[in-house]
């Protein structure tokens, strides 16, 4: 199946099948480029370079590849630096393809360089996790961290094409796929209900791999992402609504030092902690939150935030992309299914919903 | 004066004025954002930067600054690292303004912090170099230096407006003047044959800082940039004119090391050697390029590139964006004030264009 994402900046295909090489063999015999670099980690590595690198071999004159260390803790400007070494020792041109072979990491740093070195060249995005299958591999968003906040450097940059295949999530950690669910039920909460329903009932088909399961949602959240950034390519509008649970994930992830809770997992955390603003707004009800931790949970999800301190939490918080004039915005639920952006700067009310993850007072 | 640059991503307003503060302060009046970001360095902070904060004071709620060290061997990630740490330090949002205060060094590294702080935040230019007033200033090219070769790392992201004042070069070193003159000439002999006459006639008036004739050399330069991104904000095609001697003069600098070799310097050694290229294409003859030598001469310019080895030049050169399937491009001289963009992979012409300057056989 191939969806098409059509930004204003560049339109481009979504290939979603059932194994990674077939999809690659047809789109690499129409390719030609003077050279290209595979961009992947240690984990990804031993998997799938070689067959990768092969596919390319026949389009591309040489095929290079840079194996970085795995993990959030390595998206950073140092990882960074070791793509544009590999770039300029291999002497790769403004023409030639940069290949994101790899999770959400790999995909916003291999991105991010394809963004910038020589002012912009071509890239494609293949992700290997469920997470950056749905979500970090399409729409142009690139990034590293900076040590004071998740994805403060980065790009608005389109691949030339994406690659979802199942076949990749079969050597995936339980862990890391029931962190991409939590940017799948994300789609479901922001503004589908009747997939929340869907996703509700087939949860245990997802769990266990089960490939039309996987196609369905897969191609359900590509097509939602596919239509937002369509509308709001650079987030001046509706994009921020894909931020549901950002807010307060972003923060645990820098609390809680970056990779020691997966992206989706602090996702999937924040969520439970919008929900809990969303009801102190006076939108949805405990009962709708606890609909969400269930089927957090029954993804194996965690369904609450590590305790930490008040204002360590408004200290990150104050460093989101959303922040304007000073006031924070968060992505609130006014029922499930349906997002919206919010301004708020009471910093009592931010208390009351985070109330029982804060430390108790000694 | 206010010319206008229509580049596809963003139209802007340049500011050519005799006093820069007059300049900035009928700007700032219409001029709100939540806060802001001056980037200069030490050279440039005792001379401008409280009398720029105090402008942008009333517009904005907050003034920051960083202050960098001056050269362009800082024109690196690590330096680009500090503009981050102050960004995030001093919380600047998505729509705060970066302002960059300095010459082509300040303006490249602030553009790509700019570019890339929070996926992209609004930012001006204030050019204090004639270099950066009549070229790196207009058309949004940003960039850092790698270490095996010169602005390797950056993003076509264009600014808010330019500003362009007179007074401020009161301060430049004449060295300095010299180095922006080479990059006037650079515009007089790709495009345009009566500014070249214009400017034999009126070196020792620019030399000698005349405000007319500084005038009009500025808007003539600035309008053909504005023109040649209007039609080609990314060069690929008619853009790459503007590297006229930069080829052969980024490998200058980047043998010679970052700032050694002022960057003007290093484009106007750049230019007589690719006069030279262009004779040996049978387009010019050396009675053109001793023409080109005397008014570089006249400009206080360098007339010929430093002596180093052919495979230095070769390896540099390959390193260039412009090189298309292991092949180099070369902007030559069909006559002065007409260039074109030329594939060379003959080693052996590119040698004899060089010849007099390689160093002796032993």
């Amino acid at each position: 199946m191939i969806l098409t994402v059509n930004a204003p900046s560049h339109r481009y295909p979504i290939y979603i099948g059932a194994n990674l090489i077939e999809l690659l063999q047809q789109y690499a015999a129409q390719h030609t480029a003077p050279s290209c670099m595979i961009v992947t980690n240690e984990t990804i590595a031993p998997l799938y370079l070689q067959a990768v690198a092969n596919v390319f071999q026949a389009a591309c004159n040489t095929v290079h590849s840079v194996v970085l260390p795995d993990g959030e803790a390595y998206k950073n400007l140092t990882t960074l630096n070791c793509i544009y070494d590999a770039l300029m020792t291999q002497r790769l041109e403004r023409k030639s393809t940069l290949i994101a072979l790899g999770g959400g990491v790999i995909g916003d740093m291999a991105g991010f360089a394809a963004a910038t070195y020589q002012r912009g060249m071509p890239f494609i995005q293949i992700p290997t996790t469920l997470l950056s299958q749905v979500d970090s591999s399409v729409g142009g968003k690139t990034a590293v961290n900076h040590p004071m906040g998740k994805n403060m450097i980065g790009a608005f940059y389109q691949p030339q094409a994406v690659f979802a295949a199942h076949n990749v999530l079969n050597t995936l950690p339980c862990r890391e796929f029931s962190a991409g669910l939590a940017e799948v039920i994300k789609y479901a909460l922001l503004g589908d209900s009747a997939f929340l329903a869907w996703l509700e009932e087939h949860i245990t088909a997802l769990i266990t791999h089960n490939a039309d399961a996987w196609a369905y949602a897969v191609q359900k959240c590509c097509q939602m992402k596919a239509d937002i950034v369509a509308a709001d390519e650079k987030e001046s509008g509706v994009r921020a609504l894909l931020n549901l649970g950002h807010t307060f994930g972003h923060a645990i992830e820098t609390e809680m030092g970056y990779g020691n809770w997966l992206h989706g997992e602090a996702v999937a955390a924040g969520m439970v902690a919008a929900c809990r603003l969303s009801e102190k707004m006076g939108y949805i009800t405990p009962a709708d939150t606890r609909r969400v931790q269930q089927i957090l949970s029954a993804a194996k999800l965690p369904t609450e935030p590590p305790r930490f301190a008040f204002d360590k939490w408004l200290s990150h918080m104050q460093h989101d992309k959303k922040v304007q004039g000073g006031k924070m915005r968060f992505v609130v639920l006014h029922s499930l299914g349906k997002a919206a952006v919010e301004e708020c700067n009471d910093a009592e009310l931010l208390r009351s919903a985070l109330k029982e993850w804060l430390p108790e007072k000694v």
